[in-house]
């Protein structure tokens, strides 16, 4: 599986969500790894007429409205700052380090700082998938949700975090006011791309499934600095 | 050896600085790792008169004074702002991302998000040392050093830093123009802050320095995480 292809499918992006985790039995080891699913690649974008890339069949309008409002130049493709602009009017706007992580993950293989119809509109979708979780367990509707709520809702993706993955996920949104620490849905957006990400490359190199992979020095390196955005 | 002594003591953040790289044998693999020394730990805090924590004994005055002058409720600890505007007296001015990694990487096992008088002098002096390599690499003085001379830079400081994962690294500030990427020295330093927070961090795993380590999941993803600052 190569990399671009993991992140450009449209089942990949679609979160497996299983039932909540049940307290007593703990998480099943498969949604260790998140969602399973592969997915139709868009590994390489395809042409419409006069050479616009086109957006996949039954694409929404508004998602087709938002991308090209913000493609003033009509190449086809958009920048961080254009994805940020773009994402403002469909859902809210995002930390450009939450952009970043969301350009990284669904860029194609031939242009890591730009992305085009096939990536904006499967990242749209994904988006749509999670906002949908994230106020499933925002159950005050106050729109944040704390630790707990996070770990149920990353299950939901698929995730199945660690408590010592998720103290240290949180705390870097302790602002040590004392305060119990809570989530944005860009934050949420934030911490379930960056489980996505590291989860997926460890996926990568673990296709068995066996909970441990060896990595060279060189290896560990090119992986990890890619999201150190 | 423990995860916080390996970036409060001092050897440790005085570069090894070997010479200069032989493009003919390439780089000896002990230094693959970085500077080898751990130093003195100051893992936990001394307290001098009055119960303010105290700086290392012959801290110059400097120090001592641009740590003050921000510390103004004297608890003896400055948060991640007030590190920016104390080495803004000192340095320049960092970007928050920098400083949040300094903070990471000297941090003492106590607490997370401030450092006191001893971390904070540790972190003076290796970025002092930082700044005489990147002036020694900066050959034009143009405040600005490429690809080959962060490579040679970071060498001197003791990472032989794979071409696979320099252009990884580098690839982080291309702005897209075609322009040939140049890094600031606060870029220079977060390069520097990664490369030696997860060397260190493989290092620890790895105490025979065989060249590759074996992650379990959680483990891989707890060590990670807090480089995504």
């Amino acid at each position: 599986m190569s990399y671009s292809q993991s992140y450009t499918g449209y089942n990949d992006n679609r979160p497996s969500a299983p039932p909540a985790p049940d307290p007593g039995t703990g998480h099943p080891y498969p949604s260790y790894y998140g969602q399973q699913g592969q997915g139709q690649s868009y590994s390489s974008t395809s042409y419409g007429s006069y050479g616009y890339p086109s957006f996949p069949p039954g694409t929404h309008p508004d998602v087709i409205r938002s991308f090209q409002m913000v493609d003033r130049d009509r190449s086809g493709f958009i920048d961080e700052n254009e994805l940020q602009q773009a994402l403002s009017s469909g859902y809210q706007r995002f930390s450009l380090r939450t952009i970043r992580l969301l350009m990284f993950l669904f860029k194609n293989l031939h242009d890591s700082l730009r992305i085009g119809p096939q990536e904006f509109a499967a990242l749209w979708g994904c988006l749509g998938q999670w906002r949908a979780i994230f106020e499933r367990f925002d159950r005050d509707q106050s729109g944040r949700i704390d630790a707990m709520e996070l770990k149920d809702a990353l299950y939901s993706l698929g995730y199945a975090v660690p408590d010592s993955v998720l103290s240290v996920l949180v705390s870097r949104y302790d602002d040590g006011s004392g305060c119990k620490v809570e989530l944005t849905f860009d934050s949420f957006v934030e911490c379930g791309m960056i489980m996505k990400g590291l989860t997926e490359k460890f996926k990568e190199k673990d296709p068995r499934y066996t909970g441990s992979v060896t990595f060279t020095y060189d290896t560990f390196m090119s992986m990890i600095i890619p999201f150190l955005v």
